[in-house]
């Protein structure tokens, strides 16, 4: 049996087009798992055009990884009319708390637009919520790794930021969580090595925004089934790397080639979730 | 014996620099598969330069993938210079009619620019002749569709718009169309898969300017090789996905893998060509 | 036995940040090369941030293949500051030569930091020695190639280079050198298929910043092996490709892989390394 498969079936089902404002390091391999997974992405961020293109487009993503001041702005012009068309807008707030510049960005990006989902690591999120933080980089601190033994106040405290904003909170590691005001999903697919390639994470924002377009009415199941495809994704992705006896270069084809297979990625026996 | 001979010693026979204009999303396939075919590509856009990088090189591209406000002067000034000396100058409309920005960037650029080339999908290439569109987003809209029915007034078209352009006309699709004015070849090379590949639209431009580069005498038929190399190195790379049973990556990977076989990929018995 | 051994366990033995202002055609493979051989890549190029971000970092590669006037300054920023804090600057300066202005920019960021390591072609190499140069494009005119007939003299020249700029020399071709005033290692690994990959100059360049970065106190050494490294696993994976009948995009990811298995690629056997 295919796990979450009325998410799936409207993303097969309808012309899909995600409006991307993302950085230059990741872009090409978000614009392809966005195909791989049955969208259609483009990425448009001069200030002379966002509006427009975001209104044809059925979701938009604000990725935080490459700014620039006129970047921020159209960021910021592109999400309010997001926001007043009512299409999902994803924040993938990369390495906030590493420089004033970027969680000065996050905030204002916050006070201007509503967020229908945030994705970060453990860090980045706990930056989100402070309003400051100390992020090593573009990874997770070691000392905000989400473990068994912290799961419980961690679920809380994603369900309490996502009263306070508004926005489904996801939290990615080597536990997952995806969390509304009142529920949350916990997912335990992954593996580590998916870390070891640069992008995962603004991947993951992606297919999220393609399965929140396709789905705007079931924006927390949609998410949460693209972080378990994107988790069984990557394992089935390192299987494949050892096997095949590759590196890392090998691990990054294989995810989006599983990715490009989202029914065999998404069978029940392969996904590691529960919701509280 | 190999398709379009001539065209391709010319290319392996002497050094062949192909300087791109072009967005950030496809770049660097953009790059290697220009390396593939045995060009040798420079992306550098800042207008301090892009006159004097444009005069060492044999050929111009001009994407319009990520437009902003500073690359269309750049466009403009590395355009107007390898106009004056005779360089092959290509464009590649990507996604014009998604926008005013975008259809008034293309009628600007066109104005100010002589095209050898203009590479687009059936939607883009409407609006460049019309000079405003419905294009949604980077892909043909499904009305706008080549097939063997509608293909014997697509063939005029291009020919019209070849004449009213004084630009070699490329409509890529399900079948590809590349048109002077007098003369038309139509190309059954391809497959559907390759539409879920980013940047497949902007690679075979690419391989455009490097292929017209090296036969600047000899435009229109270096065109249509272009344009069989990409669609016959894409079917082999579908063939090789499925046997291998990879996914769009994959797929990718093994296009750009055989763009560097290009005498395999135009061997005579692989390519689907007639002219009008 | 691991050729330099104490190198790499420096490497895999701290969390070693390698801050990258580089350019957009390649940034995505510089990223991944840099977390398969142990680092982790940031890339932060606003001029709003670049001092903090680089002061979270262990090393700053500064690399000019997609110059820009904005990108100039936050170079020289973040270089100034890196220079303060002594963490190890890399430069490598893409397509100097080719444009006035990018001969201009090498010489002033040479005049405004202090840059540990410079990594270029022959003919980047002679530009920066020079002053002006006629490089052709991104790759080393032939007439610059060295030769076992010219290593002696090319040996000296890099000797006296880093001398004058008080930087370790790096001219790689088909022969490696790499050189500080005294003591220069001649490196024979690597193939010249190598070359016709976009980015292979550039990954080089971001991994001698990750091997540096993990030895300040041992930058020579870092930086041949780093070359090493690069060299034999570019053999590797032409080997790999040969064997599997792939192409060049094929070539491209096991290069990535295998130097994900650094301990393998720098084994003594097939290391070819001398020094003078």
């Amino acid at each position: 049996m295919v796990m979450f498969e009325d998410i799936l079936k409207n993303i097969n089902n309808k012309e899909l087009l995600v409006h991307c404002l993302t950085n230059y390091v990741t872009v090409n391999d978000c614009a392809n798992i966005i195909l791989a997974c049955g969208g259609s992405p483009i990425m448009a961020d001069d200030i002379l055009e966002v509006e427009e293109i975001t209104s044809i487009c059925n979701a938009l993503v604000i990725n935080m990884g490459t700014l620039n001041t006129q970047l921020i702005e159209s960021m910021i012009k592109a999400g309010k009319k997001a926001n007043a068309l009512c299409h999902p807008v994803i924040l993938d707030p990369v390495g906030v708390g590493a420089s004033k510049f970027r969680t000065d960005t996050a905030i204002k990006l916050m006070n201007e637009i509503k967020f229908d989902v945030i994705r970060g690591n453990a860090s980045e999120i706990k930056t989100i919520s402070e309003g400051h933080g100390t992020t090593k980089g573009v990874d997770a601190n070691s000392s905000d790794t989400i473990t068994h033994k912290n799961l419980h106040t961690t679920v809380d405290f994603a369900k309490k930021l996502s009263e306070k904003t508004g926005a489904i909170i996801v939290i990615t590691g080597a536990i997952d969580i995806v969390a509304d005001r009142k529920k949350a999903y916990i997912i335990e697919n992954g593996h580590a090595m998916m870390s070891k390639i640069t992008g995962t994470g603004c991947m993951l924002t992606s297919i999220i925004a393609a399965f929140c377009g396709a789905n705007p009415k079931n924006k927390l199941t949609a998410t949460a089934a693209a972080v378990c495809a994107m988790g069984r994704a990557g394992e089935l992705a390192v299987e494949k790397m050892q096997k095949e006896d590759g590196g890392l270069s090998s691990l990054k084809m294989y995810l989006i080639d599983y990715m490009s297979k989202t029914k065999e990625v998404l069978c029940e026996e392969g996904i590691k979730v529960e919701s509280r």
